[in-house]
């Protein structure tokens, strides 16, 4: 999407040096930096120290990583190597694997004078398909929204509440949740987004960037005022992302999503979850019981980052001196509370028949 | 309560010099700091800037204040001063207008040789007032958790999850919400307290200040973490304070309580409300509809107060300039998610019938 008034990827190879491009996200939203990486080091740090961030587009990243690998050393070791350097940088990532296995199965029948080419080819295939996935993502939601719109005086906005960072720079380009949001708002339909801070880590400062970069109207609010916003109307529809959907429809996301999918329910508020369809799991059906949910660093908890009176990323500690943080990272919303999935072929029902339908070939 | 393992109270008169000592809560949870206040300019700023705060301890302030004044000018004019300074300092407090109407009305009719010694027997006397409803608030409190303790193997904590800071720095001692709870730890019976952080202003930094000083187990936790708490057994009981309760028990208290009220239904969770009675409005029904919500500056949302690396207490810009911040500063739990509301009078249900039999005095 756009940063001043410029369109970007999350991640690209450069026309011009072939080299390959990332924006460096540890300084968003208050510094936009970009940066070149190349040897498989650089991937290596870039992955694990979270310069890029999001399941897809680590995926991604990782695809480019092989490709410049395949460059330097096409051979059996060299993959290997590569293969296991960069699967260790985040172990949790599911994409990050998915894309390695990828690479792997196409590029080991080749010979090593065929892998670097092909590699780029594929890597740049691994992101479009992503741009693609969310790009569906996206035309399916701007239907919901339009159908919103259309209960409403012409101009007025919709007012969208979204929890998290599912957004464009989490992914290579649109954003998962905010894909429908960004299809509705260039196409001229009036949008208006309730950005949820999302402590601890804020992520909500990188949507709100993301929004405010491509011209979106949002407003920056703490996680507490969206009960009280839902009850007060000023919320037409939430639309959060996913880290995992299980087969039943339960969504395990950021941590406090259940809290507004239980405000939404109370107020008769659509609560939606956009997802590409590799994030569902379908060994796992109840997802409050069977997901084990990651408890981070507490500092994450009693601290906060942000820019300083002096313009300097920095951290202030918020909780006193020996009170111990509890961290849970993620929740799960149960499929009861959630109106729909929105994945990019269509919108189904959170339920496991509303999944078998669009999946058929998935579900079992 | 306890700081540094001596007892205080967060305004008193010492007993040596007869001067008035406050704890400057502007520096907490990061230091703490007691300062003596002397003029009526003095007493000013501590309301104004809020070196002191919550409603209870804002009366209790200004009727010390109230009493310095009436040492050095006992005249009717000087009464009158006082009581428009001190009155402007927090317009929207109700306690301060009815400290100031408690004095006026018991000093007015002395004469001005009789006024001082009158005023600081009743400074002291709302404040006394003050301690006597909130260890009430604790004994009634106390039960339920009791209560709860009794169905646990011996020596298990009872997990009490508490949202803002209804402690007792707020008051002049023991707190509202927080009086059940260190009713529960003096005596002897094992609680854990989850402090709600309370984005924007993070008062749960004070209410984790509190707890730790005076000993109690407790954990800082982001707002968002509460639901997936309940959803998983951790939390045996709610407990907050309000700003205002209506006559049908809806309870307006500050933003987020109402997402957890919503999470303890859903999960089984007992949702309890301390309050003091003075706080009840009874001209009020329906809270939701009826009560106006204070939409406080932005700036409290798009950043955050801490101690830096340095040690300084200090501020960091948590959201991209040119994104706009919302903050709506409380919302209003209707009373169908209260279980109870714990009053000095006793443990009543969150309706009409259930205040009007603990107050038939004050209900209509």
């Amino acid at each position: 999407m756009k940063v001043n008034g410029e369109h970007y990827r999350s991640i690209w190879r450069d026309g011009a040096t072939g080299e390959v491009r990332i924006i460096d996200q540890r300084w968003l939203p208050h510094q936009f930096k970009m940066v070149t990486i190349r040897t498989l080091e650089e991937f290596e740090v870039a992955i694990r120290d979270m310069w890029v961030r999001g399941a897809p587009l680590i995926g991604a990243t990782a695809g480019f990583g092989i490709a410049e690998q395949m460059e330097r050393d096409p051979s059996n070791a060299g993959f290997q190597t590569a293969y296991e350097v960069l699967n260790a940088t985040r172990p949790t990532a599911i994409n990050l694997r998915w894309a390695l296995d990828r690479c792997r199965d196409a590029l080991m029948p080749l010979s090593e004078g065929e892998r670097a080419e092909a590699a780029w080819a594929l890597a740049q295939e691994i992101s479009d398909e992503d741009v693609g996935i969310n790009k569906s993502i996206g035309q399916h939601g701007l239907k919901l929204i339009q159908d919103i719109a259309a209960t409403k005086p012409a101009g007025e906005p919709v007012r969208v509440l979204t929890h998290c960072n599912a957004g464009w720079i989490a992914t290579v380009d649109w954003g998962t949740a905010t894909s429908p949001m960004y299809h509705a708002h260039d196409a001229g339909l009036p949008v208006h987004i309730w950005v949820d801070e999302t402590r601890p880590r804020n992520q909500g400062a990188l949507t709100s960037w993301e929004l405010g970069e491509h011209g979106v109207p949002h407003t920056y609010i703490v996680d507490n005022a969206g009960g009280h916003l839902m009850q007060h109307g000023q919320v037409d529809l939430v639309i959060t992302g996913t880290d995992r959907t299980t087969a039943q429809g339960d969504v395990c996301n950021k941590i406090g999503t259940y809290l507004k999918a239980l405000a939404a329910r109370d107020n008769g508020v659509p609560f939606y979850v956009a997802l590409p369809s590799p994030t569902i799991d379908w060994t796992v059906r109840d997802g409050v019981a069977e997901i084990p949910i990651e408890e981070r660093p507490a500092q994450e908890t009693t601290h906060v980052l942000g820019r300083d009176a002096a313009g300097a990323v920095s951290t202030v500690q918020v909780s006193p001196d020996g009170s111990p943080g509890g961290n849970p990272a993620f929740d799960v919303t149960p499929n009861r509370l959630v109106t729909g999935l929105i994945t990019e072929r269509g919108v189904c029902a959170a339920s496991a028949e509303g999944l078998a339908g669009l999946f058929p070939e998935k579900a079992g």
